[in-house]
Formats: structure tokens, sequence, C-alpha cells
């Protein structure tokens, strides 16, 4: 790919699209800024990485346009765009290789349930089992050794990666990825306290459903309804080891760090930003695209859009930091009380 | 099932349950308060949901004896029990369709180790691996790609759902349910530290022990022991992502919820209930009954029974909140301190 | 083996073994010293076990040169050395029996890609399954029902238990051990956010590379680098449930405690010790020998080696002690405070 094929390129998701260098220079592969090489493209956008644009080895960088590039090297080509980070992204997208999950096909090894439905062009990997009256979408990948227990929905375009266990009635929507070790639909935890100290099982009989463009990481864990849905709402992205507990109702486009666990029947808001090993008590709800900060426990509902929070009970992020300042300050609050007690000694002895 | 035929099913577990409405009116499902249809039946066991007693469409609801009906609809029928919660419960039970996790018999594709013994009416799902000498008790179910090493017993009437792998010498008891991608008797993370840095890997010869009753969640770890064996006791429950040190014994009836982390050698009592994301450092006790905050840390042993911890380090409930109250008056002190020292600077002017 | 075989053993690896006792008892196991029976071996190296000492059935102790054994029992042997505990670790590998993984040579059920290359003596447990042009070193033993996508590349004398998965690319170096349920190589957490609240996913186009002697525990997981390698150095100890996010660094003997989780493009020194549940921010760096305390938040880099952090956020461990401290103190500060306050009123009213 030439640099000019790369202009044309992001010439797609960008009015303007500027050149200063060589447009017929050979492009083979994108690179960090820090470490890339003849032939390949990388990009700067933010302040802290200008300063490897005087060193770099990239025969095209990606930048802001208000990047003055006359003062780098002669052997480096740049296009000018309104949103580099972006550009980078589809440039990555372009080059990107698809790993192959599973070949097209049903592999000889998997297992298929009898009255299972599947779209065109279906990829099911070696050892999959797919239950009783699943369906599978069209383009959808199923890879090695994943399982879907019966009555599973999986939309057109997904990718669930191996070792992925969807349970019975699980729901799934359309361009779904879900990664490896990651359990869709287990029981939620439910265990009514008897008198004697134990614990009677509460039936689980709900599903999970999982909205379009979702993205789930490995390892992840979204248990199913009591009775209902669990709901992962459209576009949501969750990281690894993330745990949704029975009940909950995730916002579109919310996006979960890695470790967080919310406790049965919250209710996020869309776009939310839930920061990792943030915890939430159960039956709480948070307003449309509140950040919560990594770490905190939220122990109450916030019904204010677009807020921050932060910190264990979590309050809002302005009040927190005051308090952490204040903390911040215990120190010299003590030798303030100190030398006022001294002071008032010798008040006192006069 | 009529009305009727559910106030007879319930008089089975409450000696009294009082009809008010229609005892031949059928029901077919159970559902939330909030949102049951005609034909189905609910509950209301919290002041919070009673406001839905005037607005609900279900044709059943179980209620307190102390609940007054007369004022709700007349096409809704009341059932009142001593513990309506459990009811519903007992309940969700009979209409549980129990779901397929595999078919009755050894799957074509399970592979069996030699000198497996296997009880009657066993269920070993597709690709299920066997390990040697593994036993498997009477009705049990092993789900799809459930992994056991060799040596495992598995008792009566278990379900083991896809995914679970059980290393060698793993022994279960009874009724036990172990959710998907759960892995039980990994090795302790035990390592001797060498004078050069680098360390040596301790054996972990023991094994774990599952009691009766135990319910382990999805994508949880509970390790072996170096010598001798870890210990989940009787009846307890374990939620998703939970993680289990060598070494640990878990009391009977106790209550671990996601994502919280038990170090090597901790000893935690009976009936003790322990919030998500809690912490626990190394070779400490818990009493019987204690009660842990999500998100605690436990850094020493608390050996009176039936007390309940919160914060970080943990502290008994009382001395915690009384300290969270002093963190959020600081500010109240901090100007009353400055108040103090103004007035102390003009004492001194005079 | 005689207790003269053991002494003979612990001599390859201490310069003094001394025997008080009968060198000719024969001892068939270890065992803890509160539990250790007649035929048994055991081990004090803390004082707090020196107690045992007086009533232990053990046929034979290992202690430290300093103990004088005489007021013991007479049936007890003792060996004495400079360092008990490796003395007793040694002799846990020699008791050691190796859990059988997978049988030598490749499971009928096992499916392997084309192209893929093996050393001698490999290992392929059943239904496991090896991508494209894999490549497996020899006597590495890959468990039943592991996945290797493409072009992985796994070093000799390695043993990935049963229902790991590693993604394409992964290079995983000599003498190292995965225990089950581990995801290496899953898609890093990258999506760039749109003006319309939406995310666009970040090809993630790099690897995970894993280095020679490393051992990593049940389902943690490892995400691939956006560009590059996310590296795991030499001899490092991951335990259960961690969470390593793409492009990080983990310093060769570095030991990380179970459910801690490292943010994106975070580098670690050598032989840090992070303790379990702590999180670390994005971008930052820790350098060599650092000690994180368990629960802690780490917020900002540390580049002085050797350090202790601890608390959230994470401070140099005398700092935080000192605020522990003061924080436990804020009740007799506040005492204090209304203390004088009364005393100002006093000097006001005179």
């Amino acid at each position: 790919m030439t640099i000019k094929d790369i202009k044309n390129y992001l010439g797609q998701f960008f009015d303007s699209v500027e050149l200063e260098g060589d447009g017929e220079c050979l492009i083979s592969a994108p690179a960090k800024i820090e470490t890339a090489q003849k032939g390949e493209v990388s990009f700067v956008a933010n302040d802290k990485y200008t300063k490897y644009l005087c060193t770099t080895q990239a025969s095209l960088v990606i930048v802001h346009h208000s990047v003055s590039v006359d003062e780098f090297s002669h052997t480096t080509s740049f296009l000018k765009v309104r949103d580099p980070y972006t550009a980078f992204v589809f440039l990555l997208k372009k080059f990107a290789t698809p790993r192959i999950v599973a070949s097209k096909g049903v592999a000889p090894t998997a297992v298929i349930g009898e009255g299972v439905s599947m779209g065109e062009r279906v990829s099911i990997g070696a050892c999959a089992v797919i239950g009783d009256r699943c369906s599978i979408g069209n383009n959808t990948v199923i890879g090695p050794h994943t399982v879907l227990l019966h009555d599973v929905i999986v939309g057109d375009d997904c990718v669930l990666f191996p070792s992925v266990t969807c349970y019975d009635g699980t729901i799934i929507g359309k361009r779904v990825i879900i990664h490896s070790g990651s359990v869709i639909g287990a029981d939620g935890f439910g265990f009514a306290p008897q008198s004697d100290g134990s614990y009677v099982k509460i039936p689980q009989m709900g599903i999970v459903e999982i909205g379009d463009d979702v993205e789930i990481g490995a390892n992840a864990t979204i248990d199913r309804a009591t009775m209902g849905s669990t709901v992962i709402g459209r576009g949501a992205k969750i990281d690894n080891l993330v745990q949704i507990a029975h009940n909950c109702r995730i916002g579109e486009d919310t996006v979960i760090a890695a470790q967080a666990g919310i406790s049965g029947s919250v209710t996020l808001g869309r776009q939310c930003v839930i920061g990792g090993q943030a915890g939430f008590a159960g039956h709480l709800e948070l307003a449309d695209r509140i950040q919560v900060a990594a770490q905190a426990g939220i122990s109450k509902s916030f019904l204010q859009p677009g807020i921050a929070l932060r910190g264990y009970p979590a309050q809002p992020m302005r009040d927190q930091l005051k308090h952490e300042a204040m903390l911040r300050n215990l120190g010299s609050m003590k030798a303030k009380l100190d030398h006022l007690e001294k002071e008032i000694e010798e008040l006192n002895a006069k």
C-alpha cells in the first residue's frame, strides 16, 4: 500500500487529509512511534509523544493538522487529520489480518444437537457443542470447544472465541464478540436462608440477553435472571473477569473495565464508564454517562447523569477529592491542634 | 395448576395458607410483581413492593398474613403465609423446568479413562474427559467438556456444568453443583524464594474436598492443599470468580459472594457471610456467623462469633461506622480548628 | 526411604545436615507437623510451631541447627539444616508423584492442525486442539481440552493443564506451567470513543510472550498487545484470576497474587511482589523489587527500587502507616479539639 492509498482510504472518514512528503513510498505495517521502522506507519495524538517525531524511523506518521512537520526528518512523510488517533485505528483495521478461530463450515469433531438452525457461511470449530434447537446466524464463528446448551440464539456476524459457555436460553445479538472462558447465563447467586442456618436454592429461571455490537472479554461471568432477563445493552463493552449478577441491566454503550463486579438487580445507564475492580451493591441504579473510578465502592443509587464517582463509599468526584485532600492534610491539622493546645496552656498559665 | 393446587402444595411447607379469592383460576407461570400478567403468580415480601398490589395484573399474589387485601383488584387472588418469599421460592421450584446439561448415559464423544466406576443413571456430556480411576455417583450429571483428571470422586446427584475442571484427587460430596469454568484443585500458589531472587516451586501434594450440598459459581478457583486438604464445608455457597487459596477451610453453610479472595490457610467458621470483593490475608481465622462487608480487607483473626466486619483494615461494624462518621465530619473539625485558632489569636492580642 | 537416604539427599543442597536419632527408620510421606504420624517427615521453620515438637508423632522432623532437640520425644529423629523450610520443599519434590495430565503421545481425540511441529516425548491430551503451524517443544504436556489457535509456539518441558486457551501467535518459553482456564492472548480492551457515544474496536494486532520458568494460575487472563508484545518476564509467578492488560511488561521473577489487576501498558520491574486484589492504573511503571500490599490502588509510577507501597491511592509504606495511625487517632484528636474549645470558652468568659 502506498502513502497515497492510505490518504485515499482515510479520505472516506475525514473531510481533510493533508499529505506532506512522498506519496509513492510503500507502507507494509503499523507500529508504535517509539519502535517504528522504515516502511511502517505510526501516529502521534498526544503531546507526550511529540518528541519521537524527531527520531522516528517510520516512513509515515499520522498527526494533527496543527503539527508543524518541517523540522522533522526528510525521510518521514506525514498525513494530517482532525483526529490522528481514530485515523490510526481505522488504519489498524485495514492492516489487521483476521485470526482464524475456526475454518468455514462445521468441524467434523463438533457435536450438533437436534433441531439446530444455521445461517450461511457459519463456522463451527473443533469439538464445539451446540445444544438442541440452537440458532446460529449468518457468518457467525463459533470457536473450538465453545459450548451452547439448548435453545441458545446467536445472531449474524458474531465471533465466540474458544471455550465460551452459554447456558440454555441465552439470546445474543449481531456482531457480538465473546472471548474465551466467559460464562453467559450461569445461575444467579440466589439462596433463601432457612431457620437452621442452611439455604434453599432459588431456581434461576430467566435468561441473559446480549444486544448487538457488544464485546465481552475473557473469563467474564454474566448470570441469568431469576425471572425475566439479565440485559447487556447494545454496544456495551465488558472487560476480562467482570462479574455481572442476576437481573442486572447494563445500558447501551456502557464500558466496564476488568474485574469490576455488579451485584444483583443493578441498573446502569447508557454510556457509563466503570473503572477496574469497582464494586456495586445490589438493587441500585446509575443514570446515563456516569463515570466510576477504579476500585470505587458504589453503595447507593446516583440518578444525576454525567457525574463522576470515586472512593468507598463512592461519592461525587469533587466531594471525594476534597475529602481526600483533607485526609492528606490530617498531619498539619494535628500539628495545628498541638500548637493551639500549647498556646492555651500558656494563656492559662498567665 | 389451579390456585387450589398451589394452596395444597404450599400446605406441605406452612402450617397455615389462607386463600382470598378464586381457587379455581389456572396459573401457568411465576413472574415479577412489576410485570406479572393474567395467569401468572407473583409475591410481595417487602414493603417497598406493596404499591404494586394496586396495579398488578397477576392472577395470584403470595403475601404475608398481615396484609389486608380487600382494597386490591378483584381479579387478583391472594394466598397468605408466614413467609411469602420462601413460599415463592418453593413455587419457583415447582414451575422450574430443568435445563438439559447432558442426556442420560455416556455421550459417544466423551473420553472415559481406565478403572472408572459409575453409579446408576449417570449422564456424561459430549467431549467430557473422565480420568483413570474416577468414581461418579448415582444420577450425577457431568456437562459437556468438563474434565476430571485421575482419581476424582464425585458423589450422588451432583451437577457439574460444562467446562468445569477438577484436578486429580478432588473429592466432591452429594448434591453438589459446580458452574462452568470453575477450576477445582489447581496448584496452590507456593514458591520458596531463593537468594538470587528466583523461586523454587513448592509441590502441592494435597487435594480439595467439597462437602455435600455445596454450590460453586462460574469461573471460581479453589486450590489444592500443599499437604492434606483444602476443605469446603457442607452447604457452603461460593459465587462466581471467587478465589480460595491452598489449605483454606470454609465452614458449613458459609456464603461467599462474587470476586472475594481468601488467601492461603484461612479458616472461616460456619454460617459466615462474606461480601463481594472482600479480601483476606493468609493464615487467619474467623469465628462462626461473622458477616464481612463487600470490599472489606480482613488483616487479622476475629474470634467472636456473630460480629460484623467492615472497612480496610476491617474492624467490627460499630467501630468502623463510627470511624466513617468521624471521617465524614473532618470538614467540621477543620472548621472548628480554624475558628479556635482565630479565637486564640484574639485572646493573645488582648 | 530411610532417614539416612534423606540426609544424603539434602546433602546435595546444604553444606551441613546433622542427624540426631535413628538413621535407619523408614519414612514414607511428608506431613504437616500438627498431624504427622509414625513413618512421616515434617518440619519446623517458625517459632510458632516449635510447640508441636513436644507432641508430634512424626518419625523425622527437619529443624534449624539452633534447635536443641534433647528435650523432645525419643521416637522422633531430627535433621538440622540452615534452612529447614527450603529443605522440606526439596523433600516434597522428592515425594511428589506427578499427576498425569495427559498420556504420552497424541490422544486420538486431539485435533491437530496443518504444519504443526512437535518435539520428542510430547503429550497431547484428549480433545486438545492445536492450530495450524503451532510448534510444541520436547517433553511438553498439553492437557485435555486445551486450545492453541494458529501459530502458537510452546517451548520444552512445559505443562499446560486442561482447558487453557492460547490465542494465535502466543510465544511460550521453556518450563512454563499454565493452570486450567487461563486465557493467554485475548484482545486487549481497546475502543476508540465516537462522537455519538459508541465505540470503534481497536484491532489488537500484537501477541503475548511468556518467558522461561513462568507459572500462571487458574482462570488468569493476559491480553495480547495492540502492537508488539505483552511480556511476562522469565520466572514470573502469576496467581489465579489475575488480569494483565494489553501492552504490559512484567519483570523477571515478579510475583503477582490472586485477583490483582494490571491495567494497560504498565511496566513492572524485576522481583516485585504484588499483593492480592491490588489494582494498577494504566501507563505507569514500578521499579525493581517493589512490594505492593494487598488491595492497594497504584495510581502513579514509583521509580525507587525496593520500596513497599500500601493504601489507596498507594504511597510508600512508612507514609501510609503513619497516615493510618493518624486515622486511628482521629477520635482523640476530636476529643482534644472539643476540650480546647471548652477551655477557650472559659478563657473568654474570664
